[in-house]
């Protein structure tokens, strides 16, 4: 767990090179909360991973939801009278608001006008937009566009089709020897746009093959699914399983210039925002917010009913970037250096959380015996090396109350060392491990 | 609850003059801890709202203490040789030591000066002084006076009276939809001394005024009634009501020119406390202090075996400005506009009690739909609004253990703007309201 | 309690000159964990306390451990080939690694120098080296001297025994009203090293003696016994004991110039840790430290299955000065100043052990009478003087929940005026004292 070197490292390397290149294919294609896009994503990743889809009949009751009807969309356009295509879903799929219901006819600048929408302070962006829950349409266009748009008659254009369906999301499990778990979530249903949140797929897919090949005391779960409606569907599948989520993340937005930004879980202190906050800010520059009911889909694992611990990792979060949920939000906005670095972070955060436990000092009363056991250097006098210190603090804290990442704030030392003093002990047969 | 506008408004208005007359009206009268002038006194306020007297037989044990006898004076002075008032109870009632006992004697000037009382330090101002439980009595006289005063015979005459009666308060009471009640105290029994504690009175007699002109879910019991042996006669009468007292404000010195000062109840961190903290630091440009057993009736109503949530507005409190107690504290020490600006503040208090509730999430699994219940923006994927933020703050707070003014500090929304989203969910059916 | 006092007297004291020769008496013994040289130092701290002598055979299992074998050493001594004494235990003790092997043999440099130990970083000190559980013997000297050493045959005897013995430490008990006890703990196993532990010893003999003197609520009992295997000892044959001890404290290092350090208990907010902070911080010029594993005996005492309410003062801390463990540890490190101060604080802190407790309001609801039991002024309308604020404040506090010191702190007033008030109003049958 070498996460200093992490930063110094600045060049493109090969794993952040494979997920730029994975985000390249993803970009095209047009994803939505249900439908063919989804389904194409996610075929592209189990490539990757071992992915298990489920498929999620349409009217399905979730708790207050309903799944919905399925969204599939062939084309859309706006032809002036001169019949140029001068909007055209084929060339850019964010000109059509997301689950559009379908339209053909022709209409006066006036009658289209209520169904443009643009970005007046940036002009040259088309913005993003969706209406899964209305019967409506419309297109999203640049607002130098709408500005030049004559008085004329346009043909309107949506071939898309609402029908009874499924919502796809898709799973892997990758079994620990505890079946306690980590559940990581990264929504599926953005189109062509990259930060938020193919590089959050990508990180996740790379996370996920590197768990697979390391030993695992915790249960990972990795979930693609839609946002809202995809945790929601989820959490009322999984409603008498989620005691076992011992820690969950949500990953978006990690392939933007920023910082990463690390949001607690409601709770605000569970052990998941405790082990981040350590490790993100100690090694890899970030920083931590507190949770706010707006957000991803940690507001769903996170709703009063549920109040699972689980946070979120991103990079500049949702809605602070101009280029959020626009075009802008494209492969030039992202880097492979930014991802292999979240990537970096996430593998050591997987770590940490495999690292923390709480144990109990079998032998309590007073200070045992280390240098009979080895464990304490033969002449004394001098002062203590720091695995030392180590061994005497995991000693003197091990009362079962505290997890290793408290004995290793408070002594000052680092986890890894305080993680290795504690296996040493338990080795010798001091420490016993509190159940998960 | 346009709370900001108050500080601009630096004229007299309305309200603070008509304050300032009442005060005015009642600043000639002797007060004191029981007799005449709390009668005269309560039954010019009784002009204004319908004050419920109360008498309290001398001798009524309460708790550690007896009502004590009732005090009243008809004249006191000193003449000197020359058969001149050198001293006159008649020019200013301050002049006397309050309950001071009866006498009548020619005395020397060594004989009378242990019965002086004078400031040394403010040589001009004639101190107030009261000696309610012990057989004495004495004047008050300037300093300035006292150091002139010749080798002389004179007559000193205090006609008082000390005899079985009653002691005096004043109740009213404005039922609201719940029997949770809201107490405001303030003293009655001091004499000339326009901020403390007229200020007071004519503030509560116009907030009185104003909570019954509006709709209430809170009960309101207005008492007037003399410091210490006042609520401790109050708390005995009333021992087995107190559990009804939701909050607890002790009103007093609120016409003079300092800042507003918030006194802790004894708690610390009632709801009364937070409360009011976030009303008048946030608006009012207000201050708080911790608790202390120094000062009014939150003495009695914070003593250990009570421990109500009972704090004290105030300008600059007891003890903490020079003419405190001395005949300085006149109607030229205190301005309608003070006046006017503390009764906002309490107005404001009162509303932001009303406005305060625990709710509890009847859809606590996930969010619930928003949209479907005209409560959200029809096409999504912009930031949302400023009432749609405190919906979903609203929604994820409202388990039941915190209160909407916890809400609003956790989210950075206002207090209103948070009761107006709870208001709706209530109306939407997803949000129940816990009793008080 | 005059402890402001104390930091202006610079001058070397009576008491300072005292302690400062007992050490220069103490300093030449050769003391180990066992052995002649413990006794030796008892015997003369006897001299001024009646201690009680324990032995405790060796191999009795003490929780992890057994009683050592007792060492006890004639002669040492390194001889070159030319027959001179070039090490010489008769010289400095520190010579030889405490608890040496006997070992008597001729042996080249290239043998011989595994065996030596020296200090690179300060070559004119010998440093102080232990190996009480290892079967192995050895030298410390300069580094100067290893440096110079030449090639060379010598003669290396170390007159050493170890057999069945005892472990002896000494206790004194001073009842006191009450069971609950105080236990001061100073280790007496270093040989000829001043401030680490000459120092301690001295500050506890005369502590023992001025406690002695006063009249006691507490209890107290000054152990002196070697360091980790003595206090470990101690605490198996106490263990049904220990509930007993209501404070610890540890004492070391009380010589230097440093100033005081008082290291929290692992508690870390026992009444013992805040009465230190409060009496050093405040009129000592000391500072406080978190608890940490590593020090004196305050490790077995705080071992997780006592848990003990037991802090250390030293000043400067073991292992943060260059002379800690080395022969530069000598009378010059020393001065009868730092140790009469260090005595002050000691007293200043029992004095406060004494004076903290928690009350019982017995008259609870609303304030007691004052007045009527002389203990409130005449007249009334001034400002209170501090005294009746103390007793304002001891009535309201004092529910039970929370100590003297705590209402010192929340008042600003000093603890022993908060200490009077409440002896006064205890005498006057208004306050109950909670029994220990």
């Amino acid at each position: 767990m070498t996460t200093t070197a992490v930063e110094a490292s600045a060049g493109t390397t090969d794993r952040g090179a494979r997920m730029y290149e994975l985000i390249k294919e993803l970009y095209p294609i047009c994803r939505s909360i249900t439908g063919r896009g989804v389904r194409d994503t996610l075929a592209i990743l189990k490539r990757s991973i071992p992915l298990a889809i489920a498929e999620v009949p349409s009217g399905k009751a979730v708790f207050d939801w309903q799944v919905p009807d399925e969204w599939s969309i062939r084309d859309a356009y706006i032809k002036n009278s001169s019949g140029e295509r001068i909007v055209d879903f084929k060339k850019c799929n964010l000109h059509v608001i997301n689950y559009s219901r379908p339209v053909r006819r022709h209409m006066t600048l006036a009658e289209l006008r209520p169904h443009l929408h643009s970005l007046p302070d940036n002009p040259d962006w088309i913005p993003y937009r969706t209406a899964y829950y209305r019967d409506t349409w419309g297109f999203c266009v640049t607002h130098r566009f709408l500005e030049r748009l004559a008085d004329d008659t346009y043909e309107v254009c949506v071939d898309s089709e609402l029908k009874p369906g499924s919502l796809t999301f898709a799973e892997l499990i990758l079994p620990g020897q505890s079946p306690a778990e980590v559940v990581v979530y990264s929504h599926t249903c953005h189109p062509s746009l990259c930060n938020d949140n193919l590089s959050a797929l990508a990180v996740a897919t790379l996370l996920a093959e590197s768990v697979a090949r390391r030993p695992r005391r915790l249960t990972y779960r990795f979930i693609f699914g839609p946002t809202t409606i995809g945790s929601i569907t989820w959490l009322a599948l999984h409603e008498s399983h989620v005691d076992r989520i011992r820690h969950g993340l949500i990953l978006a937005s990690l392939g933007d210039r920023g910082g990463l930004v690390y949001k607690r879980s409601r709770r605000g202190n569970a052990e998941v925002d405790r082990v981040i906050e350590y490790v993100i800010t100690r090694s890899h520059g970030g920083r931590c917010v507190d949770f706010s009911p707006y957000g991803y889909d940690e507001r769903q694992f996170c709703s009063p009913g549920f109040n699972l611990p689980v946070g979120r990792l991103t990079r500049t979060p949702n809605g602070q970037y101009p280029e959020y949920h626009t075009s802008a939000d494209n492969l030039d906005f992202i880097s492979p250096q930014a991802l292999e670095r979240s990537l970096q972070a996430c593998e050591a955060i997987c770590v940490a959380l495999e690292l923390n436990a709480r144990f109990l000092n079998l032998s309590p009363k007073c200070e045992p015996r280390l240098g009979a056991r080895g464990l304490y250097q033969n002449i004394t006098g001098r002062n203590p090396s720091e695995f030392e210190h180590a061994l005497l603090w995991v000693l003197n804290q091990s009362d079962g109350t505290q997890d290793l990442l408290q004995v290793a704030i408070k002594s000052g030392l680092d986890l890894t060392l305080i993680a290795q003093a504690a296996q040493a002990l338990e080795e010798a047969g001091l420490l016993g491990r509190c159940s998960d």
